[in-house]
């Protein structure tokens, strides 16, 4: 996509959803030049304020996820894991989150019941509770069924500071499981492709993992990035791009389940660019790799993590993929959008 | 309607967006039966949490309000000023916002520009930055143009107290301004009614007057509370019913336009029940009422502020209104949804 597109249509695409570069040109173009603040400008999962002494990590998130129920979860649960996980991507402790509903006249109000049981199972198990909500009808026709808008508020521990921005040459870039499980589970279940195989989506909170890691290396975590929408390519992109340096990734390195690897092949799908619901990017200075890498594996969120790249200085911004062939291969952000309403 | 019309029908009816009975059912029945904790069933404009040695609120909205444009302001400011007021209600001072976008493709992108420059604006205006953001997108026939949820953080005072729970018996009643600007001036201008007449949105932030009257009556403030979907007559009945005590309202009393008086008896509406989207009802211990009122009236938000009824500690839950006829009339909860999508 040329970087003009945005200019010639004057109207909303899918792709301004899909977390790629047309979504990034909107906030850029339309919304940072308009409600510009150096907070929001960071574009980090979560937005990290001084208060009474503290920090204090704040994020929002609306799913639109289609269909609402899908192997491994549904829209109600993906939407508490969701936004627990952009607040653990900053090292914050979840404390609390707001539940806000659009409905569509006719949806069935049993649906609706199954996702609110799934929701405080969810809010439950995290041990964060739901403690604000609002809830809109709009008629049949303009909505799809349920759009959920989470947001949520965790705090900082003291002189933690995980961000984009802190990823730094000799850093180790890890992941903590199989990528690509949820994009495909979707993929698969709305076009009902009838592939053999463990399609599930890997929607799972990772706020315990998180909590232990920065527990055990501190500061020594450079950057967590949980990559949803545009997948892992896109956000080592976007983590290049914001602190500068080059990332390299090793495709055989890539844990990946073999039942999607074969679907994203049949399917042509770069797994690189499927959004993930409870995975996240470690990167981390290289002599705490090894100890974040086995505390990862001993606990079920990370037990497939696996080092995957580096990061050097070279190339600002660059994100190349050494592929199992020998070749390399530039890594580019996300453009069109093969797969709207993933989360 | 009877109570027992939520499980007679099985999907979700427009009604169940009203804010009034039906709204309050779906909340009972079906979130709280789920996600039951002391802070979301308080169902308050805020929720309220000790964080860090002080007490934070937290609140959300989502607004979907038709059309997204209106006379005195549009779904944007709309979504500042509904959340700011929101925390404004607790006596929060409110610290940032969120902003989260669905976007139906095709919308244009000439109209996005505008509402995020009125959300921006708004934000200036009031001194409480957005930070934090997320768009999505979905198909065309999916959306309705935008809709946007904003939540919102504010810091309460410490040792102020300020809820539905608090009226008590004696508290005088005032409301801010005229009532039933917004819910008219949508409803007209939605059905191109062809009334004359001033007929404009009241949105507004109210968190300036509130602070001033917060600093200058603390906790004889008892109950703050801004009359969006149901109206007045809605927010006193929650308002009664939480508190357990009677709530009296004297009709003479409440301010409201000419233009709008007229066009709510030429369309046999209740502006009782019309939504206000800059306008907070207040109860006040007797001995701070004056003081209270003198403060409102001094400032450009409450310059029509009133006093408008009493409680008083007969009939817990029970709102009446002394008719200009000098009769006593029932105020119970909306029923049925005499206008959808109003915010």
């Amino acid at each position: 996509m040329s970087p003009f597109t945005l200019f010639q249509k004057d109207t909303i695409l899918l792709d301004h959803g899909s977390g790629g570069l047309a979504s990034q040109q909107l906030i850029k173009n339309i919304f940072l030049s308009h409600l510009d603040n150096p907070i929001l400008a960071s574009l980090e999962d979560s937005a990290v304020i001084e208060h009474n002494g503290g920090n204090l990590a704040f994020t929002t998130d609306s799913y639109v996820v289609d269909p609402i129920f899908f192997p491994g979860g549904d829209i109600g649960c993906l939407s508490i894991h969701g936004t627990i996980n952009d607040l653990a991507m900053r090292g914050a402790r979840p404390i609390c989150l707001s539940l806000g509903l659009i409905l569509e006249e006719g949806f069935a109000i049993e649906d609706l019941e199954k996702i609110i049981i799934s929701i405080a199972r969810a809010s439950k198990e995290t041990g964060v509770p739901v403690i604000a909500g609002d809830t809109k009808v709009v008629p049949k026709g303009k909505g799809d069924k349920i759009f959920i808008n989470t947001s949520g508020i965790g705090t900082v521990p003291p002189d933690l500071d995980i961000a984009s921005r802190r990823a730094q040459p000799g850093d180790i870039v890890l992941v903590s499981g199989t990528i690509a499980d949820h994009g495909a589970t979707i993929l698969i279940k709305r076009n009902s492709f009838s592939l053999e195989g463990d399609f599930v989506s890997d929607t799972m909170p990772l706020h315990g993992m998180v909590t232990e890691l920065t527990a055990t290396c501190g500061n020594d975590i450079h950057t967590l990035r949980d990559p949803t929408r545009g997948g892992v390519a896109t956000t080592l992109c976007e983590i290049a791009e914001t602190a500068g340096v080059k990332i390299t990734v090793d495709e055989e390195a890539l844990p990946i389940k073999p039942c999607i690897s074969v679907a994203c092949e049949l399917l042509g799908i770069d797994p690189l660019y499927l959004a993930n619901e409870g995975k996240c990017l470690v990167l981390v200075a290289e002599p705490a790799a090894e100890k974040a890498l086995q505390l990862m594996r001993s606990r079920p969120e990370g037990k497939n993590a696996a080092i995957i790249g580096k990061v050097t200085a070279g190339s600002k911004g660059r994100v190349e993929l050494r592929t199992a062939a020998g070749g390399t291969r530039l890594v580019t952000p996300l453009t069109g959008e093969p797969l709207p309403r993933i989360c």
